[in-house]
């Protein structure tokens, strides 16, 4: 095997195996040599545009349904999401379901705020247990109840349907918060009995990072207003905003706009959501099975990994030592991502992004390269 | 006088006499070619030399002060300052000064998030009256006194200066946040007693939107753990993030960290604040000038004009509707931006941003077309 020399003089472009930011097209990074004015008629018309195909990707109709995006990053936007849902009163109560940082985050978004909540905690990388969270819905009545769709840190897909499921039978009134940050625009979320779908610019559309957007029941953010605990966050005054004027209320990052719009005529022109899923599905397939050859576990068995993100343990070696790996990757041009899990020792490699079966193909012979230069063995075959 | 022709296909690139998204050069656009992963160490680096070089143009020692980067717009950066400064008790209380909008942006973040605040109210593009300040800071005791250093509404620059000798006086525990997002990059505040300067990184250093900055005092900052109410707004926990691992909370806008880069560099080579303040003065004098002799009266009196951005009333003839005169000059390749009093109708334009004098000039002659194109008469000198 010939040997991958490390070429990195600093400024060259990596190759970022990571969940965003992440490698986007330079078409994509081109469209954002332009200066717009935030209140110009061209501008309007492109974040008019963004909206139009972002619903469009969603599978939303834009009589039931409004895009709001946010400035900021995707935390913002299910904070704001949040915020925004929860009435501002003293017994409004918030329902957690979490099994990994983000959804620890959305507990801490609740603790921060003073938002009354209780978190059922299934474990790190462990699915939801259904029948305890139809049991916690039978027993108190909540405002709001917030999931996380493909909880990145470990790469693991909630079923956000079921969950709909029961909350229907259970508290239709509660609102249905769903963080689909990494999911959104290639893995489908049924839209039923959802009222916040929260996501970014900067994941599965692959776009740059600069703002997110949640995909809002219209009528239930009508009803809304006044929620917010901050002029920033407030997502019903940003849609009012937008629904008057076409305009942000603050500056937006007119640049990432731009780029997103190009972003999502890609995915357009790449045959949707669904062909991106497959390409994904494509590289992680490749992904999985390569890394076992050399010797690395994923973290989730078998039939629970999904296309987004791969979560793959330490190997058992005293050689091994993750920042070592990290950084003769990093010098061979590609960018893994740590983990983010606190039980278990893993790392993490994305599969989204302007990424293709070579990459993933280059990355493994990487890998292969850097284990054996740590002295890490590979099983022989 | 030869006839500007209106040649605008579709994405052009404009002249933006606004004051953010304003005009960058193509190099700060073009940093933006680059895809890093936010946790690399070259992403870190280049977060380093951002916050370094706007310690540095701050005239701000590294071991009293700290640059806190935020995602989002301006508006998000002094909200975080505020919520970050004010303790969670129910009796601390804000003082805000206000003579314009975004003084009122200051109350209402005091609002949203039920902050006991009380208002001096000076009117709009009036100053303040400090001797109406200082009753009021003997009155009562304050966790925060917030003001705005250049009130862009209007293009009044407040005595910061003065406001913190009071406050030195009367109330040495408030904490001072300044919102001097129109002017940082330009024109200096003299920093003691200041404890929180706000600004960001699209107006007077001239990056694209993404983020702003807080320029913070470090041992004041840390005394604000848990203070604040959100986790996006969170300046304590965002400082002491970058402080352990040089890295942002949440996904950064990487690419805008590029462009601020960039332009910083770009401002170190026009000779520091000091020039660019020059190019800008020389850049409004032309304007005013000019725009005078077209029969357009600025709202200030020329002794309180700044250089960042000047306010002009509407002319008084039938004829003159600004929408009508914003898109004819739009047409024409020329951005400017409409007012944001209520008392007065008057549109505004900026000089801050790539714009050099023959920009001005150019900009004139557009105005003097259109202005005879609406039929507006122009004075004859
Ligand atoms: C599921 C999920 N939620 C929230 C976030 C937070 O997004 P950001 O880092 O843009 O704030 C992420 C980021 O990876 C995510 O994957
Ligand atoms: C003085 C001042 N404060 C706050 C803001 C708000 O900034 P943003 O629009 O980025 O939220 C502006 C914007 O022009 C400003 O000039």
């Amino acid at each position: 095997m010939s040997r991958i020399m490390d070429s990195s003089p600093e400024g060259r472009q990596k190759k970022l195996f990571t969940p965003g930011p992440l490698s986007c097209t330079m078409a994509v990074k081109q469209a954002m040599l332009h200066d717009y004015g935030s209140r110009d008629a061209e501008f309007i018309d492109i974040v008019k545009d963004v909206r139009q195909r972002l619903l469009d990707i969603a599978g939303a109709s834009p009589v039931e349904w409004s895009i709001v995006p946010l400035q900021g990053s995707g935390t913002y936007c299910v904070e704001a999401a949040i915020h925004t849902a929860v009435p501002r009163d003293k017994d409004a109560r918030v329902l957690v379901l979490s099994n990994g940082a983000y959804g620890r985050r959305l507990a801490q978004i609740c603790a921060a705020a003073d938002l009354s909540h209780d978190v059922l905690e299934f474990g790190e990388a462990q699915p939801y247990d259904l029948a305890k969270v139809e049991r916690q819905l039978s027993s108190r009545a909540y405002a709001c109840v917030a999931a996380v769709h493909c909880e990145t840190s470990c790469g693991l897909l909630n079923p956000v349907e079921a969950l709909a499921s029961s909350l229907r039978a259970r508290q239709p009134g509660a609102a249905f918060v769903v963080d689909a940050m990494s999911s959104f625009g290639a893995l489908p979320v049924r839209l039923d009995r959802v009222h916040f779908l929260v996501a970014s610019a900067n994941k599965c559309v692959q776009g740059v990072p600069g703002f997110g957007f949640v995909l809002a029941r219209t009528q239930r953010l009508a009803q809304c207003a006044g929620n917010a605990r901050t002029l920033s966050l407030d997502l019903a005054a940003q849609h009012d905003e937008m629904e008057r004027s076409g305009q942000f209320r603050f500056t937006p990052p007119t640049h990432a706009l731009l780029a997103a719009q190009q972003a999502l005529r890609e995915l357009e022109a790449e045959g949707g959501p669904a062909a991106r899923r497959r390409r994904y599905e494509h590289n992680a397939s490749l992904l999985v099975a390569g890394a076992r050859e050399l010797g690395l576990r994923p973290l989730l068995p078998a039939d629970a990994l999904c296309p987004v993100i791969t979560a793959f343990l330490y190997p058992r070696h005293a050689r091994f030592a993750f920042a070592d790996f990290y950084q003769r990757l990093s010098a061979l041009g590609q960018v893994i991502y740590p983990g983010k899990i606190t039980s278990v020792e893993c790392f993490r490699i994305g599969c989204i992004g302007d990424l293709y079966p070579n990459d993933v193909k280059h990355l493994l012979k990487c890998i292969g390269q850097v284990l054996e230069d740590m002295g890490v063995p590979i099983p022989v075959p």
